[in-house]
């Protein structure tokens, strides 16, 4: 592979909105609890062990609310009187629903605070919003632009502080990718131990956009020992910095990188891919839509590059007709909707191991 | 009755905002659940058994809460955990409200989302959304514009969808209406056994516009036994496709029509009417203005009509001084606010029929 | 002091941004509740003895939950299956997230109703709009511009209505003051029979704008026996009708006025200062700019005019730099984020005495 490295924002970074005249530059008395909390900023937070775990948990918390089985929900009131404060900077369906969803699972409040609510920086300090909501509520559960303005909340806050999609990675939706695979490989899982997914061997092909849904994704492919193989159009190959981040991970290589999408989906298990232009690049759409031809995941893109026979289909959703046909996303191998459905299982774990657990992944 | 008929679209159907780029055409192997949900878009999905009943529900869960009497409300924590989602293309205080505190009765979360947190069909599918909402939520309660949209939610929900509105029906106003009139003329109840409203034989005398609110009347009217006379001005009448769901909800005629208002509340019980000019029609107010005149609900018009002694007012609210006079309005025999508060009533009973109860009225 | 004496509406109230068709007048047959709630839009309408209370239930409340003592939260299921709608016509995230993180800890369900959401008076009259909402929910926590809405709510309304902030007062950022001062000067208090807060003699410096939070402030402080100096600019000061309010709360002197600064601070256990441009005001900000040179809170300010060893410093927040420097706001004798989280354990106080105790404040 031998493409141009070009040390760029993730292309998903989106121009500023509003002016920011405060600076989040902390005091000289920061007002933070003296026990500071745990947050997940990003799956580079979680040990392999704690990955894992959470998919567990996620896969037990489901089992238990639809199977209807003998064993009962054990949070039904783990959130209680609690207030789980969600400022959100962007729609986002999925993510808003099911935080709310997980949240009044165990009996929270959600107090969804959208961009006409609260704007992260431009009426006070990004520093006196996180310390003042922070002393109210018992998380933040927060979706914003700038992967800045999340790190910038947690560093101030005196309480855990989740993301729910940032510029630069998106944990959640990783936590629910990866439960999805569990659920879709129970072929693999050799151990009952509870220490493993099952994962090991994998190979996930991602075909499209560098952006922060698959740096998580490629992260915890790392962590998990899956193999990662990213085809990006030339330009759009992952910056370094994440790069970095990605392969520090794991001690063996498991990120592959390349611009021909056959190269990725050789032997795949899985192929996935997202929006080839997020919110905010609709100027760019023209461009994009050149550079990116030859990258729609299709029925014969598939067979062309030798994708495992039985392949299965992930997006994170939206979709557009553009990035993947028709065929590919309706076929029975697709597993988009239940990847979607495991974003409510990923928040219950999620909020159970850094809010009820604080920060303890058991 | 002699007036044109022309088949045109329900008068409160709106141009719509946002161009739709996407179909809900439904893909060839849908993910809906295996035990199809039971859905409320229109009283015509109603038996008449179970329209009383629902009516009888209400009145009984407004007792039961209101009067602090020995019964204890049931369905305190009938949603514990369960999050109701509220999509909302409109503004609808009402609508909001009722819903919101019906569901906050029983425990569970109500997660409004309003035209800024989501847009049906604009970002994806109608078919997209339904499906991944209708995973993590136990109902979806949506207030549209056109009556596709919240059809085509049912279609492809996995949960209960109940229509707070669209251009086409409005069945839990309808609800409301009946328990209304089942509070204003307790005398007319002969039966004791639960299986009545004890409403056969009124004359309900609706003048003014043709609209969602009428049509779900109209059809609860049938089925229940009651008289329906409608005073519509020329060009304004029940379209065809309506007047035939009205009719054929009853094997005898229960709905007349007429473009003389005074015709319409000859020996009327209770007479009722809406806005002439709903949201988005404002440019087509001076026009609408015009045409409505003489319609106008005052005690002159009951008078000359020949409205009953004690002939009781409804209005579903918000009302405007050019469709009924304050006189009226604010009469003793106004009946607007009781109407009003019955909304939640209406709600109750029908998130227990459709959600808890998962569609069995009883 | 000899300042000229405007009789001026309070500078904080805007110009009205929609037009309001319907007139709040009262219909000759209210529709009110037979037991008439009882409000809260002033700290008038408290009298010591329940202002007092309403700090130390405060307080009490807020060691419960935060301390985990013995002794265990007893509103834990005080407002379960009940709604508290909370139309707010502004943003305010202190005044949000404290009425629904406190709604929350009571189990109950809190409504919020942006702008977007709802318009006072715009659709329908205030008068209907307050009987069809406190029909269906268990109080009105308000927002609004002009204090005439949330007096017209309250003048309707079957349930009880809180002021969560009008042009003219503030009562819960007073609750909130107080039990940050009660907090702060634990020495003062001499007596432990709970009918004193031990505030007595204290003196507050208030060096600003005079808006809605200086006048609840002065009206409490005149009611707990608090000396309060004020030092506004020429042309700025207390409205004759507002001195009026305050000076009548106390048979004893507790306001003193000046143009000076240093006057005020002079020998001041506490100074206070808020924001010299509201939103709103954006295009006077030049204006008043320049009017207030010299009366921003600084260290060299208390220096030069006197204030007491060790004074504290506060603020309601948002705070702007121009109205008190980084070295003051950011310093230890700042209470400015105690203050803010304060907030929350008022608004537990205040649900706790207007709504679950009905207007008792025991």
């Amino acid at each position: 592979m031998a493409t141009s490295r070009l040390l760029r924002p993730a292309n998903n970074c989106l121009r500023r909105l509003h002016h920011r005249p405060y600076s989040s530059a902390s005091p000289s008395t920061p007002q933070t609890s003296p026990f500071a909390p745990r947050h997940l900023l990003s799956i580079a937070d979680l040990t392999p062990a704690e990955l894992t775990k959470l998919v567990l948990n996620a896969s037990a918390h489901k089992q238990a609310i639809k199977s209807g089985s003998g064993t009962p929900f054990s949070l039904r009131d783990a959130l209680q009187g609690k207030t789980i404060a969600m400022p959100f900077t962007k729609r986002s369906t999925r993510t808003r629903v099911s935080t709310e969803a997980a949240v009044a699972l165990m009996n929270g409040h959600p107090m969804f605070l959208g961009s006409q609510d609260i704007q992260l920086g431009v009426n006070e300090s990004l520093y006196d919003t996180s310390v003042v909501i922070s002393s109210m509520v018992s998380a933040i559960v927060a979706r914003v632009n700038a992967h800045e303005d999340v790190a910038g909340l947690a560093k101030h806050s005196s309480v855990p502080v989740i993301n729910a999609l940032s510029d630069a990675f998106h944990p959640l939706q990783t936590i629910a990718d990866y439960l999805t695979m569990h659920e879709a490989f129970p072929s693999t899982q050799t151990s009952s131990n509870h220490s493993s997914l099952g994962l090991e061997g994998l190979k996930i092909a991602w075909v499209g956009d560098a952006n922060n849904v698959l740096y998580d994704l490629a992260i915890g492919a790392a962590k998990l020992g899956v193999q990662m193989a990213v085809a990006t159009p030339k330009g759009y190959e992952i910056p370094a910095s994440f790069r970095e981040t990605i392969t520090s991970s794991s001690s063996s290589t498991m990120l592959s990188e390349t611009n021909v999408p056959e190269e990725a989906v050789k032997n795949a298990d899985i192929i996935v891919t997202d929006t080839w232009v997020s919110m905010g690049q609709e100027e760019e759409k023209a461009r994009r839509m050149r550079d990116f031809a030859g990258f729609q995941v299709t029925a014969e893109l598939a067979k062309r590059g030798g994708a495992k026979e039985g392949w299965k289909f992930m997006h994170c959703l939206p979709r557009h007709p553009e990035e993947v046909s028709d065929e590919v996303f309706h076929a029975p191998n697709s597993l988009v909707f239940q990847e979607a459905e495991n974003r409510l299982w990923a928040a219950v774990a999620t909020l159970e191991g850094f809010v009820v657990n604080q920060g303890k992944i058991v």
